[in-house]
């Protein structure tokens, strides 16, 4: 989960490492950023799904407007973005890690692998967002690796150095701040606009 | 929007009116059944998106914990629905009305028009699912006869006879309550499965 009210960002904490130009972001804000431009720029329709919630209670101080004072977090069932790109439908999940060395597979809930694994299934395109904010480096990686690793991996976590082995660096800028689309081109449209 | 806690639901209404065997139930609720349904068959992947929420307030009870307090509804910016169905991205919004006249185009947000409109055009299956909740008949309207409708209609809502006229009428059920992806198939496949 990027960004949830009981996570620290670590946007703070980049912005005193970090010489940056309009990164250091969180991942969430940057892919938010980037979906916008290209549903601008008539590229993709992509969205990020609203965090799920369990609503306990509604007060209505005027008749018109509601206002909600009880509710919760749910985990969510799928992952937290989709749309569609090039007549494909897309489906993907983003997270960021402090970790130098790993990326920690309980960041990934197992609904939403099971999700990624259903998304493959019906000819969708799926894959995972990571980003090591430490080095500011934000990797595509393909779902089929990622629930391959999830599913057999001893280790609790995937090594960084394999990460960067087999996933594809997004290229990061000031418009769209990830042009991750890019990388679905080269990598499920067998293009190389990205290299 | 469906069942939003300041909206009354029908199923009361419906329930002293009609002798039904698991109908009567809100759309929302027949349409999430249908999907589980689907899902669990393996037929397609499509999940109803969490109701948009602007969080204002969290409280933290205990360190692990995160209670809301104060949140808002949002309009939403997209449909309701989406998922994949035989390798094609599918997207729709649905709604109900206890109108036996007609459809208000007031139910549907300019933005999901426009969400619709970019859906059909990134090569995505786009339709509005019509409960006329008096008749409990649910149609399947296409997105782009409702575009249409929505753009030159003087009218501000859509005759219930010009729906039963345009769209195609979903089959109820038990499992699943609403056959919807026949109507797909029918009209989106060229198949005459629903027929």
């Amino acid at each position: 989960m990027i960004n949830y009210p009981n996570k620290k960002t670590s946007a703070a904490h980049l912005g005193i490492r970090d010489n940056y130009m309009g990164r250091g972001m969180s991942l969430e804000d940057d892919l938010n950023k980037s979906n916008t431009y290209y549903l601008e720029c008539e590229r993709a329709v992509i969205h990020k799904k609203p965090i799920p919630i369990q609503i306990v209670r509604v007060d209505y101080p005027t008749r018109s407007s509601a206002k909600i004072v009880e509710a919760y977090y749910k985990t969510p069932s799928t992952t937290d973005y989709n749309g569609i790109y090039r007549g494909r439908a897309i489906d993907f999940e983003a997270k960021e890690t402090k970790s130098k060395s790993s990326f920690p597979l309980k960041n990934i809930h197992p609904h939403q692998i099971q999700h990624l694994e259903r998304v493959l299934k019906h000819g969708g395109i799926g894959f995972v967002i990571i980003r090591f904010t430490c080095y500011d480096e934000t990797y595509l990686v393909d779902a089929s690796y990622m629930i391959e690793q999830y599913y057999t991996q001893t280790r609790k976590s995937i090594p960084y150095d394999e990460i960067k082995q087999h996933a594809s660096l997004i290229k990061q800028g000031l418009t769209p701040r990830l042009r991750y689309l890019d990388n679905v081109d080269a990598l499920y449209f067998k293009e190389v606009s990205c290299k």
